[in-house]
């Protein structure tokens, strides 16, 4: 019933998601025109995730898919993935320079040359703009405070895997408090995520992982995040059965982010944040490769789960 | 029962905002974290407007807020609005690029200078994307083709305005025929804008209008879609009364895009095109302008037409 996939081979998940009409290809890797099924089966996952957040009163927060510039700067991506971010070039000229542009544009050359580097970049994880948020409006309360976030996210990493897209939704339940609260978070979602994917009808194992880090120094970084195990995964096989795709993940950021952005708990104490974030298209995906290319055809308590 | 609004003064309208947390100041202008509320509201009227591109049985397709650098030069974008058009910079430098880009984070000078254009860029209205995928489809069919599309959209233009985002959701219905066929979309849009309006309770006109074309060639062309009335906004008060806000809009390309991408009909000649396009958030501000910062609270007959 499921779209077939192949090991080592995630073209052919791809195709097959493309001869079924689900996504369009959009003319470069990572990038594609969606069908209205797909957007309705991540709109309903989205959904799902939402009332599992919901259960806590999380505050609601939905960001457009920018940042400021000045705050990814700040916020220590580019130290450690600077391969993924994207940063939003404009074109500032005046006549002249438009000119120019124009003649590049007659001639089919490379026209992006007087593009500059505005105030705003695209955001990488949902959570991102939180954190200066959260820190503008002082000391956490005693019971600290929990954000619920949607947010499309750039990562520029062309690939011909469907569930490497260069845009995605995450959405994600952030945590910021103690270090006990924190951790409470991590452990109440690493049940939720298997939840959802049990409701969902999807085989999964979660598993501790590290980020991808950049360069020499950055495999310091993932050796030390394995070992303590401050990311844990829901792994499901998607587009390749061997080397199943992280569908949602489980961080905890000690008070890396309470140190870096200064937010404070009750005692001046920097806060411990922990967060989930579920991909949105990479759990439509799944769907889609497990219960098949119809979801009118799905299985009745995933459809129930999904549409309640 | 509104938000209030000064004429001359938006930042008056964008207060009352940011005061009943309806938006939240992202950082630069243009840029908001949007409450659960904002999100509901939009939610509802991209809802509505569906509703009405579905009576036309309209292929819906959803995008990524990407398309390609290599479509957005092939648009005409850059001819018509070079300012306003963003595309993606990324870091694709080595260990030793990097550690010059980590010294200027720590010294926080400005690290974008490594920042290099890549293959994807922001779209700039919904229907960009539908064009190259019309065309590659061959000649039209006799009764011509209907996209129904949602797309985040970016434009450069920072503003006190909160009806001015730099990035924002347009919903789209995009018809490709006859000049006929697009012409008699241009008129049943026209009725259907007034009626959406109507049904949320919201004072309004509809207007020629033209597009905000660069620099003096600019003028000219602006001038001559005003007087062939190519382009008509359906205006509403939002964050000044004196200067209603576009919150939609219906376009006749004539056979420019059907030269441009090669889309043609069944006799060979070149398609002609016409759009309707919805600004989501535009919409959205104007309901809470009109009726308040608590959607409950609004009138039951808005929110019958909202939330049916």
């Amino acid at each position: 019933m499921g779209l077939p996939s192949e090991a080592g081979r995630p073209e052919v998940f791809r195709d097959a998601l493309l001869r079924a009409g689900v996504l369009i290809d959009g003319g470069t890797p990572g990038l594609y025109l969606r069908s209205g099924e797909f957007e309705a089966v991540a709109r309903a996952v989205e959904s799902l995730m939402r009332r599992q957040m919901a259960e806590d009163g999380a505050e609601e927060i939905h960001p457009q898919p920018g940042m400021t510039t000045r705050a990814l700067g700040k916020s220590g991506y580019m130290r450690s993935f600077p391969q993924l971010a994207g940063t939003i070039g404009c074109f500032c000229g005046d006549d002249a320079a438009h000119r120019r542009l124009v003649c590049k544009l007659d001639d089919e050359e490379d026209w992006t040359d007087q593009q500059v580097t505005s105030e705003v970049s695209l955001i990488p994880a949902a959570c991102y703009p939180t954190y200066a948020l959260i820190a503008s409006r002082g000391p956490l309360p005693v019971d600290g405070h929990r954000v619920a976030i949607t947010s499309w996210c750039f990562r520029h990493e062309p690939s011909p895997d469907p569930c490497r897209m260069q845009m995605f939704r995450m959405a994600e339940s952030v945590r910021y408090g103690t270090p006990e609260q924190a951790r409470a978070h991590r452990e109440l979602w690493m049940t939720r995520v298997a939840e959802a994917a049990t409701m969902m009808g999807l085989p999964h194992t979660i598993e501790p992982a590290n980020d991808p880090f950049f360069g020499r120094t950055g495999r310091l970084m993932a050796t030390s995040q394995l070992e303590q195990e401050l990311k844990m995964e829901l792994l499901i096989p998607v587009s390749d059965e061997t080397k199943p795709t992280a569908c949602a993940s489980v961080n905890m950021h000690l008070d890396g982010m309470g140190l870096k952005w200064g937010i404070t708990t009750q005692d001046g104490a920097p806060a411990h944040t922990a967060c989930v974030g579920y991909g949105l298209e990479r759990m439509s995906l799944a769907l889609f490769r497990h219960h098949g290319a119809e979801p009118r055809d799905w299985p009745p308590s995933v459809r129930a789960a999904l549409w309640p």
